[in-house]
């Protein structure tokens, strides 16, 4: 990918000079620079990102920087990944209409996407910190992993069509090599970029110490890596999703990867779980039960939507080669337990997949804020610790968890624990 | 891929004039071509291929046509298979070395590879007709099998390069859409091209009235489709490999892809038992059960022989990300038991795929010569009866077959069933 473009990372006073030429910025925004208000907000791990603000509207400008932003230039990350979270953007919006920010403007070269500013949205991670509820968040959640799982497979699409995208983002190396080293491998070593609380030491101990627990993570490391079902967003968790109280609109998938269905879902999960378990650090007794009885319910409708979406697409949209009606309902079968089996095998790998992302969350380089704002380390370890080990319990219980009940009756159970 | 650059398919009368200035051909032949004796010898279903001989030396030319030989130009085929077939018998030389023919020559235009002629090799299929042993058959087809699933896939390769290398196999599209096809779909309807033997039809409607049957067959093409484990073969049958008495060698991997581990070693493994069941058909009692003991024997062999060659590799060549030391070795856990629950995914991909394997060659548009030159169609019906409900045990019941010893006491089972 070309890299070498005259490339240059955009700062607050250059940006105004370089992109007050482009009509699809300007229509919005008007052309006079000195009028735009240019704030740098992002607060991510990997890019620059840019409020730019007139008396006419405001668009985003995201810029990808050459190297890892949370680590610096010893990290060198292609800028190639702007392209495939433009790519993967484009893909989003045909599968699940809406879903995903307007994108106004894109350029290859300078890695950088002009998008719709989403208003009065706030990443939905700061709402579980600060315990405020978002109506319909589940159905837009289950609904979305739902789309775009099923349309971005060869359930619906044409296979010689797929194995072109295949292609495609067999290109986007190194940042899912991100994914790989930081959350299927870093957390179960002494890795070098790790932290974690003080006081866990007992648990990770535990956890490092337990070769089956570890055998399973490989396995799904092999199976995240060698498998093309579909395509993924990559990196679903609470910071890339920006929600007001009643709409959910999905960001930032430059992790975007073909893989296995039950990902995206299960790394979601992960951070619903998340939420769940830092709240007796964010909040007294009596907002906290109610609050985490929310996240539960989301966790519950989450899935629920997923499945009942999934089905409708199942009779409604089966046209890839996969399960064709052929073998089917032209031979007066019913091909409802096949789906059933899909979804199950959807279910236990978002399982896994859920655990991991709770590990790594709490024990590798990028930690999340659920926890992480807890300024009691205490506190925090004892919840981190209960979040690691009901992680452990998904990874190598998966086969023994039928349904979100019982999903749900494992947190509550971990929520109680003392386990430190 | 490039199918208009002056493409012109060779014949016997042209052969000689357009590969006479050609050095690495005259080197082994002469430059001579009025010397030269041509054959046209091309017996498979979709290329030409030729024995040029010469008082020098002799060589095979195989040119890629632009449709399915077996059908005809209706069934349009790109020449962009010969490339793939030469990048993979290019990677399948560096990890089992040997193991392919040398290659002498490859023109990418003219879908055209010149190398080397085996001689006194003869189709392995042929052999078991006609009853012969091979020696060191198993060790052979085991160890290749295991090199060339080991060696490609992120247990030892770079993950970057890996990538790239699915990058380019994604592009061999057509090629592998006759596997989904023909292999996991068509069998199991009444598919255009299908045939089989008069009187099979009790056992072919039970299969078809079979909705686990072709739910898991579906799983597994999802499994063959969406995974990227290692670089097949992709059509490891006993016509794709040549042999002496004591010497084997793979040919035709035009197939290749990007698959699942077990794939190979599975089709190969129904190869065998397809030989296996229809020994009554080719030789008389005395000398049947010696001979369907030894292939029986192979069987188990050939997997003895995968088993320790790749146990052997993941203690020596684990230079993948995958299941790296840093988890297991450097921590003082020994990683055994994840070899060995890798080899047993292996296995159970390996029966599903053998018992699928099995069901098409007697079902769908290519039969094998095995059953087909029987020619009393009720003993071939009977036997091809046996092999069909054999491998569709084989695709319920994968997980209750433990072992090799446990496969071949039903394939002997089996054999002795009367089913019509």
């Amino acid at each position: 990918m070309s890299q070498n473009s005259g490339y240059l990372a955009l700062s607050v006073d250059s940006l105004g000079a370089r992109l007050s030429n482009i009509e699809a910025i300007t229509r919005r925004i008007g052309a006079d620079p000195a009028a735009w208000t240019i704030k740098e907000v992002g607060d991510g791990n990997l890019n620059l990102v840019f409020v730019v603000e007139s008396r006419h509207g405001t668009v985003i400008v995201k810029q990808a920087l050459p190297y890892v932003r949370l680590v610096g230039d010893s990290w060198p990350l292609p800028l190639s990944r702007a392209f495939y979270e433009h790519e993967a953007l484009t893909r989003q919006n045909q599968r699940d209409p809406g879903s995903v920010p307007q994108i106004y403007y894109f350029d290859r070269d300078q890695a950088l996407i002009v998008m719709e500013y989403l208003q009065p949205h706030t990443i939905l991670r700061e709402k579980f910190i600060r315990g405020e509820k978002v109506v319909g968040l589940a159905a837009t959640m289950g609904r979305y992993s739902a789309r775009t799982a099923f349309r971005g497979s060869e359930l619906s699409m044409k296979s010689s069509d797929k194995k072109a995208d295949v292609a495609i983002f067999a290109g986007n190396v190194e940042v899912p090599a991100i994914t790989e080293a930081l959350i299927f491998t870093d957390p179960y070593f002494d890795a070098e970029m790790n932290h974690h609380t003080a006081g866990l030491d007992p648990v990770v101990d535990k956890l490092r110490s337990n070769v089956e627990l570890k055998r399973r993570v490989q396995s799904m490391l092999m199976r995240f890596a060698s498998n093309t079902e579909t395509l993924l967003h990559g990196d679903l968790h609470s910071g890339s999703i920006m929600s007001t109280d009643r709409e959910s609109r999905m960001i930032d998938p430059e992790f975007a990867q073909y893989g296995p269905m039950g990902f995206d879902i299960g790394m979601l999960t992960a951070n619903y779980l998340m939420a769940y378990f830092s709240q007796p650090g964010h909040r007294q007794a009596k907002e906290l039960e109610p609050y985490q009885d929310w996240i539960l319910s989301v966790i519950v409708e989450t899935f629920d939507a997923f499945t009942t979406e999934f089905e409708q697409l199942w009779k409604t949209e089966r046209t890839g080669m996969l399960y064709p009606a052929c073998l089917f309902e032209d031979q007066g079968h019913s091909s409802e337990p096949a789906c059933k089996a899909v979804l199950a095998d959807i279910w236990h790998d978002a399982l896994r997949f859920c655990g991991i992302e709770m590990h790594r969350r709490v024990l590798s380089l990028a930690h999340n804020a659920d926890f992480e704002r807890i300024e009691d380390t205490a506190v925090r370890a004892q919840l981190e610790a209960r979040n690691l080990m009901m992680g452990a319990e998904l990874i190598l219980q998966s086969g023994r968890i039928a349904d979100t009940a019982a999903l749900i009756a494992l947190a509550r159970k971990y929520d109680k624990e003392t386990i430190l």
